[in-house]
C-alpha cells in the first residue's frame, strides 16, 4: 500500500495558509455585514442544467470543464463551478421576492473547475462573493467597487492593484458594436492565427481579451464600445464613474474589458495585480440583469456582483511579507512530572485558559528536556514547574523566561498573579453568552 | 422552463439559519484555538480508496451511501463522507510527523452522504470535528469530553444532554468479548427478527446499539465490555472517568454505547439529546489508534476525535428559544430624495460606517414613503432626511426617533453627534491593519 494521496490538483489548506483565510474571511465578513450583505450558502451540488440553462450557448463548457455526475437515479449533477446562479435559483426557489428588495447576499464557498489548473491553482478553490439583487441603479456598482477598494486598501494592498472599468452594454445594443469589431478584424485575417479566426467566428469580443502581445496591440486599435452606446447604457456608465469620483476610487477605463457570456452587461470591472509578478486579476465583477431569464421563463431580475478568489489574495499578502500578528504567543507554560502533578495541573490549564491566559502544557509524557526545550521554543514568557513535592504544597516557583527571575506564588494566587504581570490586552476572551438572548 | 430547483435532499442555508451557523463557528474557533487546536481544510473529493481503505469490511458502504463520480481517466472519486481518514491522509502525505507531537487540528466542512435522510436531515450537512493525532495518553480523552462539556454550557444547553461513555478496547482483544456476546444471543435466536440475526453474523456488536425497544431491553441483560478488558485498556478506561471526575464533568457510562468499524477503540462517547426531543446524539467521539494501518502501510498512530453536527445544534438552540443578540439594529437611517441628495448621502452613510455605526439607507429610488416605512420598520433610532434643501444647506434635521424630538446639526458634525448619542458600546469596529505586521 502506497502513502495515501489527495485528489491530483486538489488542496489540503494547511494550518499556516489556513491563518491568511481566516484573517481574510474576517476582514470581509466584517466590511460585508456593515454593508448590510447577509450570509447565504447554497450546496456543493447542483443540477447540470442550471448551468447549462445560464452558459446557452457552448454547453460542452459544462461537460468539458466541470466535474460531472450522475445520482442513482441518473439525474445530471456537477459540483459548482461558481455561486451566481446558484444563489439566484436559491433567491427564485425561496421566493426572496416577497422580501423586501434589494436583497444583498455574500457567500464563501469552495469552487471546482475540470481544466489542466496553471501553477498554484487548483480544481478546488475558494471564493468569496457578494451580490445584490433586484435593483439597477449605477450607485449601486460604485458601491461594491468602494467597499473592495476599502478592503484592499485597510489590508495594506493598496499600491499592488489597479480598477479598470469598462461597459459591455446589454446582448441586444452590442451587436451592433460586435459587428464593427467583426468589420475591423475582417480585413485584418491574413494577420490571424487560427485560435483567432475561431474566436472571431465564435465571439469577437473575445479578441480583445487576450494575453498575447500582438493580439494586445491590435486590440488598442479596435473600435471601443463606448463610442457605441446608446442613450441608457452611456447613462448608467456616466454615473458609476461619478460615483466613484464622489468616493474618491481611482480607476482606469478599458475597453478591452469584456466578458463573453451573453448575460453579463452594463458595468463591468477588474482588480488587476499593479505588481512585477502578473497581470493576474484579483477581484472581478460585472452587471448580470439577465441571468434571471435564462434560468426562468419569467421576469429579468437586476442583479450585480463582485468576487475574488482567496488562495490569490492570500498569496498577494504572503509575497508582500504581510505577516499576521501572532494570537497564538504563550504567556503562561507548565512543565509537569508524573501522573501526581498531571492531576494538579489540568484544571490550572483550563482555568487559566478560560480566563483569558495563552497558556501550554504537554499533559502527556514527554521528558523534563524535551517540556523544557518545547517551553524556550515557544518563546513561554512565564514557566511553572509542577514536581511531586509542588503537587502537594501548593507554592509554586514561577519563572519569568524574559528577565530571568523567579517568584514564589500561592496556588490559588497563581492565575492572577500571571494576569497582573502580563498585558490586559493580550488577554483572550470571548463570552459566547453575550450574543444570546432567551425570548 | 420550470422554477429552477436544488438538488433533491440537499439544503440551501439561508441568512436566518446562518446566523445559527456564524455564531456556533465563532463560539468553537474560539474555544479551540484556545486549546492549541489549528484549523486545516482537505478537499470535498478524495479518491475512492481512501475509505475502502479504512472501512475495509463491507466496501458497499463505499459505493451504497456516497455520492461516487469518476474523473475523466476513470479514476474512483467519492464526496467525503467525515473528515477523520481524510485528515489522516494529509498528515501523512504532508510530513506532520515532523512536526512537534502531538498534532492539534479542528475543521469546518461539509460532509456527504448518499441514504435517504430523515426529517430535518440533508445529504450535504456540516460538521466541526478536531483531532489529536499521536498520543496516546487518556488525558486527551476527557480534555476533549471537557471543551465539549464547556461550550455547552456556555451556549446554555447545560441542562439539555448527558454524557454517555463507554470503552470498546482494541480490535483484537475485543474478540473474546465478541465470542461472549454471540454466545448470549445464541441461545435467543428465536426471539430474533432476520434483521437480527443478519446482524448477529456481520458483527453482534451493532445489536447493543439499537433503537428498537425489545433490542434494548435484550442490550441490557447482554454482559458487559467492561467486565473483558485487559489490564491495559481497563487502565486506559480507570483513568478517562479520573479526569473527568477531577474536571467535574458528570457522565454516564453505557456498555451498549458501541461503534462496529474495525479500526475504533478505547474511549467511546456520546453528548446524547436529553430533552422531550428524541435521544440523538449532539455530538460523539472516540479513539482510532490503528487507522494509520488501514490506509498506510507503516506505524499505528494512536489518535483520538470529537465531531458535532452544526444544523443539530442549530436547531437545538432554535427550539430553545435561544436567540441571537441583533448586531444589526440600525442606529442611523438616511432618507433620501433626488439625484443631487444621493451624492451627498452616500459619502456620508459610508464614513458613518466607517466610525462603526450601524447606518442603512435606501440609495437607489424608492419614494419617501417607502424609505420612512423602511425606518420605522427597521426601528432605526435616528434618522435623516436629506431633500434638495438639505443637500445644499448642510444643516440636517436629525429626528429621534424613540423620544420623537428632533435637532438642527451640521453636517460636518452628524457623526461625532451620532456617536455621542448612542451607546459606544455599539459601535460595530474591526480594523485588520492590527492584525497585521510587516517583515
Amino acid at each position: 500500500m502506497e502513502t495515501p494521496k489527495k485528489v491530483r490538483w486538489m488542496q489540503d489548506i494547511l494550518p499556516d495558509a489556513h491563518k491568511y483565510h481566516t484573517f481574510l474571511k474576517k476582514v470581509f465578513r466584517h466590511e460585508l455585514r456593515k454593508n448590510w450583505f447577509k450570509r447565504i450558502t447554497t450546496p456543493v451540488l447542483e443540477y447540470k442544467e442550471l448551468f447549462e440553462w445560464a452558459i446557452w450557448t457552448g454547453t460542452d463548457i459544462v461537460d468539458k470543464e466541470m466535474f460531472n455526475l450522475k445520482d442513482k437515479k441518473w439525474r445530471n449533477l456537477v459540483l459548482k463551478p461558481e455561486s451566481t446562479a446558484p444563489i439566484l435559483r436559491s433567491y427564485i426557489e425561496n421566493d426572496m421576492q416577497s422580501e423586501p428588495q434589494p436583497v444583498f447576499l455574500y457567500y464563501v464557498e469552495p469552487h471546482f473547475r475540470y481544466d489542466r489548473p496553471q501553477k498554484g491553482r487548483y480544481r478546488q478553490f475558494f471564493q468569496i462573493g457578494w451580490e445584490i439583487i433586484w435593483e439597477s441603479d449605477p450607485i449601486l456598482d460604485a458601491q461594491l467597487i468602494y467597499i473592495w477598494y476599502t478592503i484592499l486598501n485597510k489590508i495594506w494592498l493598496k499600491d499592488d492593484f489597479k480598477i479598470k472599468i469598462n461597459s459591455i452594454w446589454t446582448l441586444k445594443d452590442r451587436e451592433k458594436y460586435i459587428y464593427a469589431l467583426k468589420d475591423f478584424y475582417e480585413n485584418k485575417k491574413n494577420l490571424l492565427s487560427e485560435d483567432w479566426l475561431r474566436k472571431l467566428e465564435l465571439n469577437p469580443l473575445r479578441l480583445l481579451d487576450t494575453k498575447v502581445e500582438d493580439e494586445i496591440i491590435l486590440a488598442w486599435e479596435a473600435p471601443k464600445i463606448k463610442n457605441f452606446l446608446k442613450k441608457d447604457s452611456k447613462n448608467h456608465y456616466e454615473k458609476v464613474k461619478e460615483y466613484l469620483d464622489l468616493l474618491w476610487v481611482p480607476y482606469e477605463e478599458d475597453h478591452k474589458l469584456v466578458r463573453w457570456l451573453d448575460y453579463y452587461c452594463h458595468t463591468v470591472w477588474e482588480f488587476v495585480d499593479n505588481s512585477w509578478r502578473s497581470q493576474d486579476a484579483f477581484g472581478w465583477g460585472w452587471r448580470y440583469d439577465i441571468l434571471s431569464k435564462k434560468i426562468w421563463y419569467k421576469d429579468e431580475i437586476p442583479a450585480v456582483w463582485f468576487a475574488f478568489g482567496m488562495e490569490r489574495l492570500a498569496e498577494a499578502l504572503i509575497s508582500k511579507n504581510i505577516k499576521l500578528r501572532n494570537k497564538d504567543k504563550i504567556d503562561l507554560y507548565f512543565i509537569q512530572l508524573w501522573d501526581e502533578a498531571k492531576k494538579v495541573v489540568l484544571p490550572l490549564v483550563l482555568e487559566a485558559r478560560e480566563r483569558g491566559i495563552n497558556t501550554q502544557v504537554s499533559l502527556w509524557t514527554p521528558s523534563l528536556k524535551a517540556q523544557m526545550k518545547k517551553a524556550n521554543r515557544l518563546n513561554a514568557s512565564y514557566v511553572v514547574i509542577v514536581w511531586i513535592m509542588e503537587a502537594h504544597s501548593w507554592l509554586y516557583q514561577v519563572k519569568n523566561m524574559i528577565e530571568w527571575t523567579q517568584e514564589e506564588v500561592k496556588k490559588e494566587e497563581l492565575i492572577d498573579y500571571i494576569i497582573s504581570k502580563i498585558w490586559e490586552d493580550s488577554l483572550n476572551f470571548y463570552c459566547p453568552a453575550r450574543d444570546l438572548l432567551i425570548s
